[in-house]
């Protein structure tokens, strides 16, 4: 079987539907798996998730990051997420048959052409990363778009990795390879921002929280959001990972209103949630009907 | 596309792993997609799962009874399920583009069938009752095997709908077409049957617990275990049921050690368990990374 990869851009355009439309249009017209898009508002930024061979997403990835930067001036965009450029992060994910390494390969590629061609400064982070300290996303991202502005990007320690070390309005974009992680919000009872915020300290990785979890607390729709992605959810499930903020939460007072996936979730995690609630030990992708028949149409093996 | 049928057939054997493996493989050699098949020594019987298009899915039956019906002698079965027969129960369940009265028909013809070709007593039950007092499978199954031997088949209410009113070794085969239903078992940290059998009569519909549950206590590899069928997830989702079963447990110092899928269940269900936990409203198959991939590689509109 040929490798799959998986791409999943990350847009400072959340608000205006017809922009994110035309920017998954070109990402779509390279002949990918569309698997997902969403918008948040509140954010103001979107997630595309694509999939295809690795040639099809990395043409896809650049069609979909040409367009933001026509399309996305950073000089008027407003939102809570920390974001370097029109097409923020731009990580390659490893699925099918393919490898970390084939995906950091990919990403260094691409980083090359988006520099050449489009002029746009791009940082490589996550596996593709060419410097150590660019290893870690929130490391690259630190500042912002505006950190870059005025002169910023002229720094030593900013200086892109390819393409002009000068910032125009869609901003540097950030190529990496990465496991898959799953993106999960949690919202509070309360809008007390600083709630979210403790929380996120004692659940994260960095300050000593559960390992493998990255948090950080915002105010988003007027309610406290501990925002998180959980970079390896074999290891650390995402039921570990809610439950810890539920008790934190309790311990303050408070309670889980609502949570929210951003973009996709393996289906193991899935299973692994329904494991743990209901006890239900040794469940397995075999046990879902739909999952089953899907494979035996594709001529697959059972799980 | 085609309809797609799915059939659950339930053997009176499970604890002679060749002869529930001959009985397998004459399901499969008629064509169908074999979707799973496990064994429970304790109730000493087995469930096979399949689906393939209607003419596909009957022949596969057909070869199942005639392969159980040859292997299985009840005479010589123990086990703690309520069983008539070798085949014991064969549901025709609809799945895509298959309505239940499509499965009631299909499994009126198998009836037919059977009781011509293999001269085996068979009783239809629900959608595809030919008797209103059949439409329940508790009431067609009353007794077991035990009931019908000795002359009981030929009482007037146990006349069979198709086939000779007397009985072999291989008792009755109960044939009959039904919505989805999730099998679910929960072993609770005991031994006190009667525990799990007050816990069956607090939950189950029959006796004024939760709409569309079946449940039954008994005593499973030394565990109270609280055996259920639930008939529709859709408005009873499994989590509900779960949880019922675990506070009626804790107002009796008990809890649930574990618990126990027979069969599949539906994708749904697995979103729905884990949309409760999480508290993520609006979880949807679309979000699920591998389904998506399946569905754009089988060239299917995303969920």
């Amino acid at each position: 079987m040929e490798p799959i990869i998986e791409c999943v851009p990350n847009f400072s355009e959340g608000r205006r539907p017809a922009i994110v439309q035309e920017i998954v249009a070109a990402i779509a017209s390279a002949g990918v798996m569309l698997l997902g898009a969403e918008s948040d508002p509140d954010h103001n930024r979107s997630v595309v998730t694509f999939a295809g061979s690795p040639e099809a997403v990395s043409e896809g990835a650049f069609r979909g990051i040409a367009a933001a930067a026509r399309l996305i001036d950073l000089d008027t965009h407003a939102g809570e997420h920390p974001r370097l450029g029109a097409a923020d992060v731009v990580p390659f994910v490893p699925l099918e048959q393919a490898t970390l390494e084939d995906c950091a390969t990919l990403a260094q590629q691409l980083g090359k052409r988006i520099g050449d061609e489009l002029a746009l400064p791009v940082y490589l982070y996550g596996a593709a990363a060419l410097r150590p300290e660019r290893r870690e996303l929130p490391d690259v991202r630190r500042g912002g778009y505006e950190a870059l502005k005025d002169g910023g990007i002229r720094q030593p320690s900013r200086q892109p990795d390819f393409g002009p070390a000068r910032v125009g309005p869609a901003g540097a974009a950030i190529i990496g390879a990465r496991r898959l992680l799953v993106a999960f919000n949690v919202f509070l009872n309360t809008d007390d921002v600083e709630a979210a915020r403790q929380i996120a300290r004692a659940v994260r990785a960095s300050s000593g929280g559960l390992d493998a979890v990255r948090a950080l607390g915002m105010l988003v729709q007027g309610r406290a959001q501990v925002s998180m992605n959980l970079l390896d959810t074999n290891t650390m499930p995402l039921h570990r990972v809610v439950e810890a903020v539920r008790e934190e939460a309790a311990r303050r007072g408070l309670a889980i209103e609502r949570s929210e996936l951003i973009g996709l979730m393996p289906q193991q995690v899935l299973l692994d949630v329904a494991s743990h609630y209901l006890q239900l030990e040794g469940l397995h992708a075999g046990r879902i009907l739909e999952w089953q028949i899907s494979q035996k149409q594709r001529g697959l093996p059972s799980a």
